[in-house]
């Protein structure tokens, strides 16, 4: 199918299908320059690039409908995009293929507190929810580490997870509703204001789906009411066994922290480094950030409870953090760990795998002889309560092959996880980069019925094509098809 | 499609078939003596009837499997039944169809606490599971008042409430995998032993399918940590909004109870006189049963606010029951509610609307107006902190033409429902006998959509047809069409 719009790519005339995008956008609302372009050339998986041939930025949800309406008549695939944050390729453009930016539907339509709901436009940043029910005492819960950037669009289309997502759950448990521009156009509206509908859950379909079955427009987000209280513990580990048990312990104790993140002694050190928090000790092995909420006399109870487990685990200190900026100081290294690999590496490759969590220790293990049998450095930053790996393999690029062996041995950490009973994504979606490894976690009929369900909302693929499904299914045979499906893409 | 299955009923020659199913369950596996089938000729919604012609009794995926490749090769539909409890007529037999019933699936094939999950087969009762792991302080969630009889399959085919379900989630946020005999009989694998997967929430869709996309064989449930302390309370009033408004009270206070439930005097009388639970106050307008739980000191903490709220909004009295013992008789009653309205009315007719909570006082107005209106006596018991309300309207089916006048009150407080934001379906599902108002919730495109995915699933609809879509649109039409499609129904 992508193949077929490849092949039309060499006759595309986009001069009618830029006039046709202006007459519903006018001029300001496409982009055809290259030189602003570039901008929307990579998300935040730089490996793969590739300029879009035009951008158009809409408004509304009549205008998105107009612009898929335009690109169905001319059969022009078309792509959505966020901020761009994404870590999966999920909004890679193709050479043939219209670039839809969400950045300037950034309005908050609707805020009902009394039935702790809001309804937003894709492009509104994850923050701003949080922001602008803060002050009545409610907040939004995902909370991906870009959340000061990322679109609640992009959340949506990738299932983000986040620091508090072990107690609150991913995006898809706080989304209600959505109106939806369907890849022929048409708009329809799934799920409501009421947590469950009659009928099949499209919503919980939509959620997750990278684009491939349409854009959502309106999206209707359940608001959280803020705990009374919120503790943070930093507990100091001379071994990542010993941290990783803890975790463990700590939700066999029957606590379900608000976070539960560990972070091993390499990026520890990137973030001291970097953004100097000067809280998280040097020469931990790894350390643990447990944050627990809930009512005052609750979180006094658990906060006790988590330093007991921690402690009988070995752990050498415990700080705790009550007062808000203390919490934000320890929160704050933990936020910026990715961004501090960058500036101790000139390159970093990130996984995001999933493990049950009892499987923590054995997986790590087996990380560490990964990093040694390769011969890269990995860090381990992750959250660790929801078992969701972000190992993060650090690189020269500069150095010619690296990438393809870093790849590898991100490709061996997916499938230790597969074999452990986890899987290839957490929160980052499959987007271009890992479909090579569908096949390691899901058989052909399981893949199929996926795309069954694709091919109904999507039937001439021109949604985000060359996305999720690998064709064809082994991984050298994907990693052909996919430089064939993306001819003009640069490594980096 | 159903028109056309049904077109060959006349011609349908069982005994090639029935041979068949013989060979793969045995003589004893399958049902065909019209006085044994009489046993499958409705489910809880006893107004529908319909005797199947064969029901068969697999103990095997494999043995699902077999039978509906079976089904497929002779093109005769299937309907799956797992304990018969669900009121909405899902299981509904037709006279062309051949019955699939779980009962003999019964084993719980894996408990793992470690990772706080189990594997079931889809005949295992719900609360079995909850007695399998009560031992090591665990749980499973969602409780529907016939939790000791109903089937997980059937929670799993309805998406299944219950009392717990306000803070917990209704079925689908407790399944983290499913393995499907889809409608042609191939096996498949969905979600996994971790929350989220990559790919499409094929998970998610199919919880609440009601049988419609294919027949669960395996189902990975999650298993939750008790509390360490749980309390609930009675709050007696003297007026329904009163106690409507307490509910609204409470949670904006930030407390989410383990079940918030309201009873009206109608269903506290009948409950009386049935059960005696001698702690109902006969002469209360309303009362509402709150379980709170958690930490020790949280549930000391909240089970006061609870009563603050309540006091504050006029209660008379609050019972405390802390012991075991005393809860479970506060709650027995509730759980006796349908029971009781069957006692002391000839027949009773309940509905399973949803409403944003806010909507309550208004909406049970609305309710005692139709009551006054229609010269009907409506029960109110109900999921209040859900806004998932179940009136039960009382009448006597010996007088003819009464059934018709109930349900046209009932399709009027679904409308009511649907017209503040709400729903027609909380846990009941569509089944039967719902279908004619989807479209007062749905639009066509909606609809359309929703049957583009059964139709991915249940290519020739051959799996439950009949169920969950209106065809034509009209109610009227509607329930003309449902006529022709269940030609031998008769009204109870």
């Amino acid at each position: 199918m992508l193949t077929q719009n490849q092949e039309t790519t060499k006759s595309i005339n986009w001069q009618p299908i830029i006039k046709e995008f202006i007459k519903v956008l006018g001029e300001k609302g496409v982009v055809q320059r290259k030189e602003e372009l570039i901008t929307y050339e990579c998300d935040g998986l730089t490996s793969y690039k590739q300029r879009p041939p035009v951008a158009v930025l809409p408004r509304t949800t009549e205008q998105v409908s107009q612009i898929v309406k335009i690109c169905n008549k001319y059969q022009v695939p078309f792509i959505a995009r966020g901020s761009g944050t994404g870590l999966s390729g999920g909004a890679l453009p193709t050479d043939n293929s219209v670039l839809i930016v969400t950045s300037l539907m950034r309005q908050i339509l609707k805020i009902d507190l009394e039935n702790q709901q809001a309804i937003v436009q894709p492009g509104v940043i994850n923050s701003w929810v949080t922001q602008a029910v803060s002050g009545a005492g409610f907040y939004f819960a995902p909370d991906p580490s870009s959340q000061i950037i990322c679109s609640i669009g992009g959340n949506i289309a990738e299932n983000s997870g986040g620091v508090h997502c072990l107690k609150y759950g991913v995006t898809t448990n706080h989304v209600l509703g959505l109106k939806i521009v369907l890849p022929d156009g048409e708009i329809i509206d799934i799920g409501g204001q009421i947590p469950e509908m009659p009928g099949y859950d499209l919503t919980g379909v939509f959620v997750g789906s990278e684009g491939t079955l349409g854009i959502a427009t309106e999206i209707t987000l359940k608001i959280l009411k803020a705990a009374e209280s919120i503790c943070v513990l930093l507990a100091d580990f001379t071994s990542v066994e010993a941290a990783a048990a803890s975790v463990s312990d700590i939700i066999s104790a029957g606590i379900i922290p608000g976070g539960m993140e560990m972070m091993d002694n390499i990026s520890i050190n990137a973030v001291e480094d970097v953004v100097a928090t000067n809280c998280y000790p040097r020469d931990a092995a790894a350390i643990l950030l447990v944050e627990v909420d809930g009512l005052d006399v609750e979180v006094t109870v658990n906060k006790q409870k988590v330093s007991e487990v921690c402690l009988k685990n070995g752990a050498r200190n415990i700080t705790v953090a009550s007062d808000p900026e203390t919490r934000l100081k320890l929160w704050k290294g933990r936020k910026a760990a990715f961004a501090a690999a960058g500036h101790v590496s000139p390159d970093y490759y990130v996984q995001d795998g999933v493990i049950p969590r009892t499987q923590l220790p054995y997986v790590l293990k087996e990380i560490a002889a990964l990093s040694n049998k390769f011969g890269y450095q990995i860090a381990n930053v992750f959250h660790a309560g929801d078992g969701n790996l972000h190992p993060l393999i650090l690189f020269d690029n500069a150095i010619p092959g690296e990438l393809e062996k870093v790849e590898e041995v991100g490709g061996e950490i997916l499938k230790l996880c597969v074999k452990v009973g986890g899987s290839i994504s957490g929160e980052h979606g499959i987007g271009a980069d890992k479909k090579c490894y569908m096949p390691d976690m899901f058989s052909d009929t399981d893949l199929e019925t996926m795309q069954w369900v694709k091919q109904v909302f999507n039937p001439d693929n021109l949604a985000n094509p060359g996305k999720i499904f690998p064709t064809p299914r082994t991984c050298g045979e994907a990693a052909k098809a996919s430089l064939q499906n993306f001819p003009n893409v640069e490594r980096f």
